[in-house]
């Protein structure tokens, strides 16, 4: 198991614990020979790589990735004629936290890996070696999607939330409280504000359409919120708090 | 130490688990004769209560409380002449869930207990008194501030995230998605919705205008980051995600 990391000490590191067994110098020398390579760069650098990469595959190797944003990414890679050899992937795991010091030996273990094929006939077999990696090799559970119906959804369930937690750790910001204790309800709510800004504004900006009406939506609900609140209407504001409780209590099943 | 709650399980369980030693069959009952009488209750019953356990409290008792929103909360205890024998209380502890079963013995360790002085002269030893149980019979770390400073305060770093986190849940349930998964992220930023909506209701009414001043800020964000999106300018989006990013990094300190 060959890595790369524009972060050298990071890659190092992953090579000292055991989560590679050899470091390359540049990602061609990790892609050459390599049965199956696996970007886990931001979206923005991801459909950059696609290319470089290419001319280095071996002929049956398969490409893949990890990006939380795939009908750019799988489309790239068909232009790229990878249509038979790439699936994408996005495993639902992790933290805002990046690089080597932020794995887990168990990050992936259960949980929910999307699988989008480019939709080629040689690509359900690209897609099926991806899917196989993540449940054999990951311990996730991968689920076949198809790149536009898995943006669509993501910008609801994942972008969405992500947008949301930076708004309003803006807002907070500029309020510019000083020396308060935000408890754990704010420092929930919060947390994916911390994330890499530049993953997230290449995710955002490749799912745009999308997590526009996702936004319209937030602010819709945000505004009636507050109208309520104006109100002063305790019987409809406790309905609206109490659609959203049932909607939560229900996502954690 | 003496406990009743509106549901009788929940004070059974308390008292075989030892957290309490004697069960009362009223509100009434469990002042009579208390030196201290706690209310955790919601804010609009903790309202109630404090007319309503008055002429029960024994002359030297002090009485508090545990809302969320403390300025009505003050007022109402200084007109039912209470003034010097009670001070608010608001521990900066717990989560979503309600009742014994989300009680923890360690759930105060170290956390932030506000304590909101009446302000008449004999309230401060009553504020003192309060400090004093919060520090050395809960554990917590109590911070003096007055009831319109805390709603003030609370309306930014606590009422807000919860607003904030109802709002998503209501626009995310009536996108209506079937059978997906939100991941860690999605479950976080939207966890506080599971709130109880009658508590969060009264909450969010007696904190009526610094909340809307704090929704409306929040509006702005999101407007903002939309327009981001919509103008597709990676630049000041990332500067905008980087923001929210800055200070959410810091509030862990």
């Amino acid at each position: 198991m060959v890595g790369w990391s524009r972060d050298r000490a990071d890659a190092v590191e992953a090579l000292r614990r055991g989560a590679i067994t050899d470091l390359a110098d540049t990602p061609e020398r990790t892609a050459r020979g390599a049965a199956l390579v696996v970007l886990a760069v931001p979206p923005g650098p991801t459909l950059e790589l696609l290319g470089r990469l290419r001319p280095w595959l071996a002929a049956d190797a398969i490409l893949s990735d990890v990006a939380s944003v795939k009908r750019e990414v799988v489309a790239r890679a068909c232009r790229e004629g990878l249509a038979d050899r790439f699936a994408g992937a996005h495993p639902l795991a992790g933290t805002h936290a990046t690089g080597f010091s932020a794995a887990r030996p168990d990050m992936f273990d259960g949980a929910i890996c999307y699988v989008c094929p480019t939709g080629s006939p040689g690509g359900g077999q690209a897609a099926h070696g991806v899917a196989g990696f993540w449940r054999e090799v990951m311990g996730a559970e991968p689920v076949l999607i198809d790149a536009a119906t898995h943006d669509e959804q993501l910008a609801w369930t994942s972008h969405l939330p992500q947008a949301v937690a930076s708004a309003l750790a803006v807002a907070l910001a500029e309020r510019g409280l000083q020396g308060v204790s935000y408890g754990p309800g704010g420092r929930d709510t919060t947390r994916l504000a911390a994330s890499d800004p530049a993953l997230w504004t290449d995710i955002l900006l490749q799912n745009r359409e999308a997590v526009l009406q996702a936004l319209a939506a937030m602010g819709g609900s945000l505004a009636r919120l507050a109208a309520l609140v104006e109100a002063q209407d305790p019987g409809a504001l406790r309905d609206f708090l109490g659609q959203g409780a049932t909607f939560r209590r229900g996502i954690d099943r």
